[in-house]
């Protein structure tokens, strides 16, 4: 894990550049952007761009053919009658509402309690919601207000999703990695972490993790798992980090576990919310619910009012106009995303079957080669894991030579210890069957020539478990 | 200013409840929590909605009277046709660019660096600007990226707008109160505390100030001292960290001095922008130009990417949505917003001249009583300076008893030091002229009555200055 020592501050933070113009020094900035994984991803990000015509499983948007610009306004004015219908606002009020500086907390959180009534069965306070710029935000203040001191450490599942240790580098805190198993989160590893991190004198706070098809692995944690890990929370005194950007895009007829949210029962559980998948990733809108009560000299608060102290500090509001967009989709659909998000649940869950009958397909001795994947019951992602490297180096020859992108799996492991190093993830959130077809068939050429350079020995010895 | 060492993390985080939920411990959150000057902001925003029928001369919003959601349609697409026929989109990728995930520094850096061309006479590379969650992120950011270490100081004029050591608190970093003339900051002082940090073994970094009609004090600084000022930054090797909320609402026809960044010639300027006051604050969109070079190991890059890295562990990207509307609003006006503004700026005007005219009217022989106030050249705010002490207490009176509303210019020093006790801050923005009027004569009244108590005895004696 990384630390934040920096002791050496004495060298010159800038120096003259040939023009006259100042330079600054690269090591006199914050030591979160020394951090090697913002390169990863700069490559990351890039590499679509330089292979355009490439089939790429690695963006992990949502599915993008049913935005329409042309339907702001029906959203906006779905909104605008919700605050003058249900909130009796007037004209001057509803304007103001949604144009002027306003409350921290945010607009909708009487919309967001309703969804979570209706698609979730989480009772919640919308006094104990905070709206936030995406579920980044919620992250990073959530980080700030429990972890106190750099004492103070938030476990996390190891791979995991890049924001959460990313924010905790921001704020100079720690994030923990706990291992994960074919059933979500190792519990045995986490009381591990928990004993390591008290004998070393540091304070085990919370625990972040997405229950329901988790990014990067797929794996989702039962209802037995959950109710361990509430148990394993009130016995060593931590709060639950509950992710959910996936839970609505279930691939089968099952039935979903409940969220941790909605099991606990000693508030535990501090549930973040997006919107990016549900309703759109350009609302930038997301949400915390901390109904954590905060016990100070003054009396007793909700800790989502000391999240939005933070926030006044960090973004002053979530964007009004962007919070009535959104909600006015939500409201459009009686405020239920599944509702909202049929069709879409339809081609995910299309693609998913897609990707992983066409794996079997063409993998049909995969086994006898090493290779296997895991077969997520819903979420966006599948992880291949194959018996040679998969780092930058052979995304590069994939997209190149073979025309298909995907994400190594390293760069979601915070520590560069290898773990990863011969998976990686197939996302199949934004493809049409066609390129699915074509990029798995591209990927299958991929994966039989470097067994066939492996077994050269080109690329180290091939690992037939 | 404010120390943050913390040694004591022994404490219990949390206690049960008697309902047996979890109790999370006030002194188990984090530091920035603490701050009384939250209590005090929330004091300040509640007492505007516990005394409805007073006359406001609290609130710092723009004027709200053109506000009009119907815009909104409007403003999209004149955004979308600018992304047609401009940047040579088809629908797909227009859609994508408003509603999907997108680039980290914003899609409307080249509406921005066209408006700063036009109404500011700054030249940039549109490269160089990072589309922000307003200007509370944007100065976020900077700190983040500038004060690598706690030994790294940042310089502000106090009394100053609380956004920004609010942001420094919740980064752990120190905010170093300059002096204020009349002519704006105090250059002596600047050149003392910069010499006090050094013998400290602290790291000046940058120096934060509003040039144009500063909040709270209304203060502007001439072009002489523009130039003073960036001299005394290539000296001591700083950066300047420009402000601009205000800078178009000038309140007379004489000229208004270049920006400090239209007058840097060596990058030394990092430049503030909101369109909170130009275009409409529940945008939440405001941005950076951070033009300075950066070298590391790897070469040179642009400050703005070191800040976009930040920024994609805080907030992703800012609503594309919510740039699309705001610039939509700009295209319409051929990115001038001084053209934009011409009808708010004729009404901040007049009420900044109401209310100098009315309080010279209401209090002729001010000098004799103890009583001055600033005239500021433009901008939202004036400082009124009295004989007695106007605190919250004080507030609260004047609220209850005169159905006047005010903001106590203490709140705007970061230090407990007695600073501000006197003097109390108008704001002009939103008010119609009978309010002001109105508003006057209430103040008058509150300000004659404490005038007589004080005489009496009763808040200490009257200082006939």
């Amino acid at each position: 894990m990384a630390r934040f020592v920096k002791q050496d501050n004495a060298g010159p933070a800038t120096a003259p550049g040939a023009d006259g113009a100042v330079v600054l020094s690269a090591s006199a900035l914050h030591e979160s952007l020394a951090d090697p994984a913002l390169e990863s991803m700069n490559f990351l990000n890039e590499i679509a761009g330089r292979f355009p015509h490439a089939v790429s499983f690695a963006a992990g948007r949502p599915c993008e053919k049913f935005f329409d610009i042309d339907a702001i306004p029906t959203y906006l004015r779905r909104f605008e009658s919700y605050l003058r219908e249900e909130r009796g606002m007037n004209d001057a009020q509803i304007q103001r509402t949604v144009y002027q500086y306003g409350r921290t907390k945010g607009i909708i959180h009487e919309v967001l309690a309703r969804n979570l009534r209706i698609d979730e069965g989480i009772e919640v306070d919308p006094e104990a919601i905070v709206v936030t710029v995406g579920c980044q935000e919620a992250m990073l203040l959530v980080l700030r207000a429990l972890c106190a001191t750099s004492l103070d450490v938030v476990f996390a599942v190891s791979p995991g999703y890049v924001g959460l240790s990313g924010a905790a580098r921001v704020l100079e805190r720690e994030v923990w990695p706990v291992r994960e198993t074919p059933h979500g989160i190792d519990l045995d590893h986490l009381e591990e972490q928990i004993a390591t991190a008290r004998a070393a004198g540091r304070r085990p706070r919370a625990v972040y993790l997405i229950p329901d098809f988790a990014n990067p692995s797929g794996m989702s944690l039962d209802r037995e798992r959950r109710l361990q890990l509430l148990e394993l929370a009130e016995r060593y005194d931590l709060l639950l980090l509950e992710d959910n950007p996936y839970g609505l895009f279930r691939a089968d007829d099952g039935e979903r576990p409940p969220t941790l949210k909605a099991l606990d029962r000693q508030r535990r559980v501090v549930y973040l919310g997006s919107l990016a998948k549900t309703c759109f990733p350009g609302a930038r809108v997301g949400y915390v619910v901390a109904d954590q009560r905060v016990a100070s000299a003054g009396g007793q608060g909700l800790l989502a009012d000391e999240l939005s102290k933070i926030k006044s500090m960090v973004s002053v509001n979530t964007s009004p106009i962007a919070q009535a967009i959104a909600a006015g989709k939500m409201l459009m659909h009686e405020c239920s995303l599944v509702e909202a998000n049929r069709t879409e649940a339809r081609i995910y869950r299309a693609n998913l079957r897609a990707v992983l009958d066409g794996l079997a397909s063409r993998f049909p001795n995969a086994a006898a080669l090493g290779i296997r994947w895991n077969a997520p019951a819903g979420g966006f992602f599948i992880v291949v894991s194959l018996p040679f490297v998969v780092d930058d180096a052979a995304l590069e020859d994939s997209a190149n030579e073979y025309g298909v992108i995907w994400t190594p799996m390293k760069h979601f492991y915070q520590d560069d210890d290898g773990g990863g190093d011969r998976q990686l993830r197939l996302s199949v959130s934004v493809l049409e069957p066609a390129q699915i077809d074509e990029g798995l068939d591209r990927l299958q050429r991929f994966v039989l020539a470097r067994l066939e350079q492996s077994a050269q020995g080109a690329f180290g010895r091939v690992n037939l478990d």
